[in-house]
């Protein structure tokens, strides 16, 4: 068995995407849909467009936040047709499905997709190991929101035919929302010791550094305790 | 160059699938579209759903036989998604889009969709090479005629590019030596903070997590400024 693998559409403003997303994922086994903010759900054009898929549209979970769409999720990917500046991981489909699907089954890996106007936005950003960009036309790159969730669905239905390169993990991967806990301690402690962000951009990089290397739960607690003894001896330091 | 790869679709009922079509196509660089026998073509909805790529739309030729349609192709290939008896040649969408970049420019191939409703007929597969059927789930095999030719115009694509995942990087990465400092220093940092190494192990976990993130020079000076004010703030603690 492999990680599940979840898709989350942010800000899907079309109700007849969201049931051609279920059709697509349906079609190639993926079960697991969770919608950020949808502009209208449910909807009998979504039921409409779902063809038969609308047990997916069923079991869609509906929350307010991207944090919470991946909060449980150890990868998480976002879809990018924009070139984006900054050190990021750019992965293809194929190589983004095949990563997925050599994660241990205890994990869960998520897809993110921004909205079909203006794709993910910054902050979305700040929540992805890795970007995928569909390699499509450069004079014309108009990928549908379903269109771009049955590409994705489909080379993971492929790889879980054929999984080749693994990840080997000791304990599953530390959860997003867990990270988010990480991420608060170090914003804490860096303003403890005064660390002077320059650039205002301090926590994005930083973020970008772990998601990369993607912390299994035990290097988190790690780093988390690192966190605490800086913290506990700036204590007794100030203290003596 | 490679062989010119038309789209050909028979007897299309929903002229928004044909708008549908010629966005995927023109998303994966293909520009040549043939209708066999549509409902309603040209029409509103078609370029509504085209969504830009109505240049496919305005070159696409409209014939009342599949023969028309393929007369001049060397190599023909009808999309299935049912099992079909005799001897046939199946292709995945991968080998077919292989195959057919793989003919030489002077060769045209032909790739067949057949009616939402009822797929290819049997005179159709009369004029077939080979036949592509695109994996999906077996238990919910619907594919939409849209998504259909997205599949086999992105593998077309891909085969034509071979895009492999990178790394996009703004600056270099952090030398070894550099990140043996960068080490060192943070075995420093750690004894001064009393950092407990329950296990003996911390340094080669530790290692492994920021080698996995293959820090940028940028990203190892800010861990190394951030030890460096854990020190700092440590002497002003200590001092007071």
């Amino acid at each position: 068995m492999t990680a599940l693998v979840r898709i989350v559409l942010i800000d899907p403003s079309h109700p007849g995407n969201i049931g051609s997303v279920a059709r697509a994922m349906k079609n190639m086994a993926l079960t697991d849909l969770v919608l950020v903010r949808p502009r209208s759900f449910p909807h009998a054009e979504a039921i409409a467009l779902a063809a038969g898929a609308d047990d997916i549209l069923a079991g869609a979970r509906v929350v307010t936040t991207v944090a919470e769409a991946i909060g449980d999720c150890g990868f998480v990917a976002g879809t990018t047709s924009r070139p984006r500046s900054y050190y990021w991981q750019f992965m293809t489909p194929r190589d983004a499905a095949a990563h997925v699907v050599g994660l241990p089954e205890e994990n869960r890996a998520a897809l993110l997709f921004g909205s079909e106007r203006y794709g993910l936005a910054t902050e979305d950003l700040n929540h992805c190991n890795a970007l995928v960009r569909i390699p499509a036309n450069p004079e014309y790159c108009s990928l549908n929101l379903g269109m771009a969730v049955q590409l994705l669905a489909y080379e993971v239905f492929l790889a879980r035919e054929q999984p080749r390169s693994h990840t080997q993990l000791e304990l599953p991967l530390a959860a997003s929302g867990e990270l988010e806990h990480f991420y608060a301690h170090l914003v804490e402690v860096l303003g403890d010791i005064d660390f002077d962000d320059r650039t205002g951009h301090l926590m994005e990089r930083l973020r970008r550094l772990f998601n990369r290397a993607q912390l299994d739960r035990n290097e988190l607690n790690i780093m988390r305790g690192i966190l605490s003894a800086v913290q506990g001896r700036r204590g007794q330091s100030a203290r003596r």
